[in-house]
């Protein structure tokens, strides 16, 4: 198998001319309005608060960001994929479940798609999920205490791209394979092929992910697809509810070398899904029931907010080759990488990011094809519609790779294209650009807030841009991606700020502040802490011995520990800090921090109870100490702990005393 | 020693309700100048950079934030002493040895103290030291690179708070013992001691650490000092050169309910040391050189950019006991935090949290009272100078809390009073309010550019402040803490700007923009690659097996992986993949992502290497892929590699062809 190959080199090369001529040419700032009248429109005086939230995917760093909107500024990280240290999420005892896999521990994940949830096609700030590519899950974080609740993992699965969309009720997320990988037909477990058998053993699926309305997911069924690389989706709404629509590329079945060959064909698919008449064959029964095992990971909210793992057996799979009506496939200029749905559901809008122009599919024209059976073919199965006939209209010259549109509710769609860096606007109804403006570089996803609903706000735009260069102050080799803002009120749009986003934005979501819900949490009750080892006052403070486990049941409020003095712990014990934090007010939380730990230190919110496991290896007297700023003598909370030879005969003792 | 206590609570409660009824009774956004105003003096429009850096410790994220002013954006975080998952730093193979300590592997830091290095007093944009305080560590990072680049242990030392500040020239950053613990007089080793031997056993120590021209760092010396909690510092500056300035608090030498305990003293002390003497001692040999193991941790440049970890066996004590002139003690109004010197040198400002006024104390006062043994006492052979000889005087109304001061080089300081949310201007000669403002919510440090040096720039300052309460949209519980931008250039105070910044901002250092070094690198240059296991171009991409361990030496370019395809991998192998970044770019890095690895991503900058290590448990086909946009063809950016059972006979092969 090894070779060496320089073709796709020479072949890449006018793409490279192009991207660099492009880049470096605009060196004006575009269209920008008046400056004096931008730095207004962006400015949130002291006091005052944005007027939208953006939830940033962090893209590589596996969290997910939350941004003032005019203001750009970066308000929070809710941590979701990744160990944070800011934290001690997925280091502490109480996180460390969130991270359970069928691959055992992952630390890690690469965060890509927020959506909020809807209802009735509008975002209704219950939750954001966003997706995991790498080891495919869908995360659940909640708006009331902006944490994450729940990872659900993917089984027969690899690359989980395409991912997490919503349908208008959030009656589903949506999942999709974005690496094929060989599948044994009956079980779907990934078999040790040769790669080069990709076209006959590699297969794709697409799991739809139930939600209840306490959001609690499980899969409800997957479905089985030819052995492409599924990209991106959206769901369908008014019209085409019960429709979910799914980008593929390499539709030519490569396994090598894919910027070349998988780039051959001049149409890859949209898989068009009915989602509704694949749940109701799930209810009858239909499909098959296979060994598929993955993980639910959730907070308990009822144990003090521990976090669980739950185990899942089976899964139900779908196969299009005996199920009728399920999938279609919609021919779609070239290697589309987004698909998005416009706000009245009638039309199906890709970006082909080798396409000359954005392919616009009708909803209506679809129906008629499939009743009518308007079919070019068919693919495992799965019929294979007429371009022509289901097409409401292609854009012309709508910059060079287009890859993603938003909408601003007013009938113009808006498209990226990443390669001449630029956004254009468009008529839906004409296929028509009417304006179009110079971003600074490369943009991937855009974001309108509710633009990928029935109801956008069609006030600003964020491009979420991939290259910086010179954007900012530079900082070395490494640095931030970088958004835009852009005033979309008027006929032409208005550029009014760049802000850096960390990690890497693929895609935002954003939502009018007063839509999050009014419920939101300043802190937790103390009366309701369910935590098995939570100490809900001093009294109940208490250092407890087990063998060689030491369990140190501790409280905090301004500005000690109970205890602070803990005597009689030996090398080689496992000391557990159970610390609650005893406040119960708005932004007090206590820091728990000892020398030594091979772990974080615990950032413990008011009411909360969070464990840390210390193993001392060495003798002496240690210190710990509150690690966040609480008081006005925040630098005197602190204690000692001491630790005895192995075998020392040194009892326990503990206080405060003096 | 178990007893329970509930004085304390009495006591606390007029501090409480105080801060209460301050914080909550500043409804109005201060002195704001027209807002209008305001708009225009932060925004920097698209296109244009900020005028200054400013370098944001992240406090218990253990990392660096980038910020630039004065538009308060977020541009970028420098991981330091945590794990990062953006980049895999902690988690690549490479970078690992940057977390070693005698206690192991520790994968989080307390960051505090951010501080740029200077040259004869003015910072010159070489370099940034961090400290940690709760694994006694210092930072060195790279402004060529903004990695990075060398982290020291501190021995015999117990939280490293009062650290890292330079001397004038950077001869030396400093660093304290937060913690006192029990010492062995000989060694300094770390007792087994009952907690309450306190008095008797407890030792601090105060650290000088070396600074290299290319800035390698290693422990001149350590001074013995009595068991005080050490808790900030600055050098001296001008006619006061050569001496270093350590606040301490807990003079009383409690050791339980520190915040009744430690706050009966209406003196403290700040100790001064000459530091040129000690220096001076050290370099004669004299005090002791005894066992103190610690580790030195820096990237190797000559090896490609990997870290390594030196163990140090021992250091130089000194002790003041035995060496005259080495210290003195300042009497010091009550249980003071920050020490500033003012940029004159003369001037040595102390903020004691519990004390009603500020005192000034003289330089040339203090030589004075040292020249005619003007002394009250001596605490541990430590000469205490008497208080009104050495005083410049007393800053009356100084708000109440006062934490710490800067300077603007135009003969005012500025100090935070963090119980009453306020800063406060004087005139440093008169010693009187000039000025006030109020700041949201309760803040500790406060930063100036260059208000720490000779030569401040005087036109902004930021204010860290703890609390955040609602001055952004909230984000349940947990939310970031929030500094101000105050401009004072002119007689009066106007606040400019909220900004949210990540983490616990202890301090920040600023410094325009064009003083940072003109060097800075876009990228390393591939001809100068020294990783031993680097690949620099794809003909030498290969994969070897040696043993269960299996080597893939791989490249990078937009937009594919050599080899891509890689079989004859079993279950049970450790599997390291040396990836290459060939791009010789800027802003052109690719990333690296497997399923099922236990580690993180690797984020890898053109022309660098990084190693991935993936242990195999399943049987199958895997892909990986980009996790970095890297162009328009990154979708496509993607390899598989099959894992067959442990006794498979598959001969290892690999390659791109097709």
């Amino acid at each position: 198998m090894k070779t060496t190959t320089t073709k796709h080199w020479l072949w890449s090369l006018p793409v490279v001319a192009l991207l660099g001529l492009l880049s470096y040419g605009c060196s004006s700032n575009g269209e920008l309005g008046s400056s004096a009248e931008a730095a207004q429109q962006v400015y949130v005086a002291p006091g005052e608060h944005d007027e939208f939230y953006g939830f940033f995917s962090g893209g590589y760093n596996g969290q997910l960001g939350v941004y003032g909107l005019p203001s750009g500024r970066h308000l929070f990280t809710i941590p979701v994929f990744s160990q944070a240290a800011v934290n001690g999420y997925g280091y502490s005892e109480e996180t460390k479940a969130m991270f359970q896999t069928t691959d055992g521990f992952v630390p890690w994940g690469d965060a890509h798609h927020p959506e909020l949830s809807q209802t009735n096609g509008e975002t209704d700030g219950r939750w954001v999920f966003i997706n995991e590519n790498n080891t495919p899950r869908i995360a659940r974080i909640g708006l009331d205490d902006f944490k994450t609740q729940e990872i659900i993992e993917i089984p027969n699965s690899a690359g989980n791209h395409a991912s997490s969309f919503v349908t208008p009720n959030t009656e589903y997320v949506s999942a999709a394979t974005r690496f094929s990988i060989p599948m044994d037909e009956e079980d779907l477990s990934n078999m040790d092929v040769s790669i080069d058998t990709y076209k006959e053993n590699f297969k794709g699926t697409i799991s739809f992910i139930k939600v209840n309305e306490e959001g609690k997911m499980n899969i409800d069924f997957q479905i089985m697809m030819p052995g492409f690389n599924y990209d991106l989706s959206h769901a369908g709404k008014g019209p085409s509810d019960g429709w979910s629509f799914f980008t593929s590329y390499n539709s030519e079945q490569a396994n090598t070398l894919l910027e070349i060959n998988a780039s051959k064909n001049d149409k890859d698919f949209i898989a068009a899904i009915n989602w509704e008449k694949a749940a109701e064959y799930a209810r009858e029964g239909e499909g098959k029931v296979i060994p598929g095992k993955h993980y639910r990971n959730y907070i308990d909210h009822e144990e003090g907010g521990i976090a669980k793992s739950e185990l899942i057996e089976e899964v139900r799979v779908l196969d299009p080759r005996e199920l009728e009506g399920l999938v279609y496939f919609l021919p779609t200029p070239k290697s589309p990488h987004g698909v998005d749905v416009d706000p009245t559901g009638q039309y199906i809008v890709a970006g082909g990011k080798l396409s000359t122009v954005i392919p616009v599919h009708s909803f209506a024209k679809m129906e008629e094809a499939i009743a009518n059976e308007n079919f070019e073919g068919e693919v495992m199965g799965i019929p294979v519609l007429n371009y022509d006939s289901i097409l409401h209209g292609e854009v012309q010259n709508p910059g060079l790779g287009p890859l993603h549109t938003e909408f601003d509710g007013n009938g113009y769609a808006y498209t990226t294209a990443f390669i001449s860096s630029e956004i254009v606007k468009w008529d839906i109804e004409k296929t028509e650009v009417v304006d179009r403006i110079d971003v600074y570089y490369s943009p991937g996803h855009l974001m309108i807030p509710g633009g990928d609903s029935q109801n956008p706000d069609g006030k600003y735009l964020v491009a979420l841009n991939k290259i910086t260069k010179d954007r900012y102050l530079p900082t070395g080799p490494e640095m931030f991606h970088s958004a835009q803002l852009i005033d979309i009120s008027g006929d032409k749009m208005k550029l009014l700020l760049d802000f850096p986003t960390e990690g890497e934005p693929h895609y935002a979501q954003g939502i009018t502040a007063d839509k999050v819900i009014k419920e939101q949490k300043r802190y937790y009750d103390l009366s309701e802490n369910g935590h098995p080892r939570a100490t809900t006052s001093e009294k109940q403070t208490r250092v407890e011995r087990d063998g060689n486990e030491v369990h140190v049941y501790m409280t905090t409020i301004r500005s000690h520990f109970t205890p602070d003095n803990i005597e009689g712990i030996k090398v080689g014990d496992e000391v557990y800090f159970h610390v609650t934090n005893l406040e119960q007010d708005w932004d007090v939380p206590h820091g728990f921090a000892i020398k030594g730990a091979n772990n974080a230190e615990l950032l413990i919110m008011p009411g909360e109870t969070l464990t840390l496991k210390w193993e001392p290896k060495k003798v002496g007297v240690f210190p710990f100490y509150c690690t966040d700023f609480c008081s006005a003598l925040h630098q005197e909370m602190s204690g000692y702990i001491r630790v005895s030879p192995a075998n020392s005969s040194t009892e326990i003792t503990y206080g405060t005393g003096q």
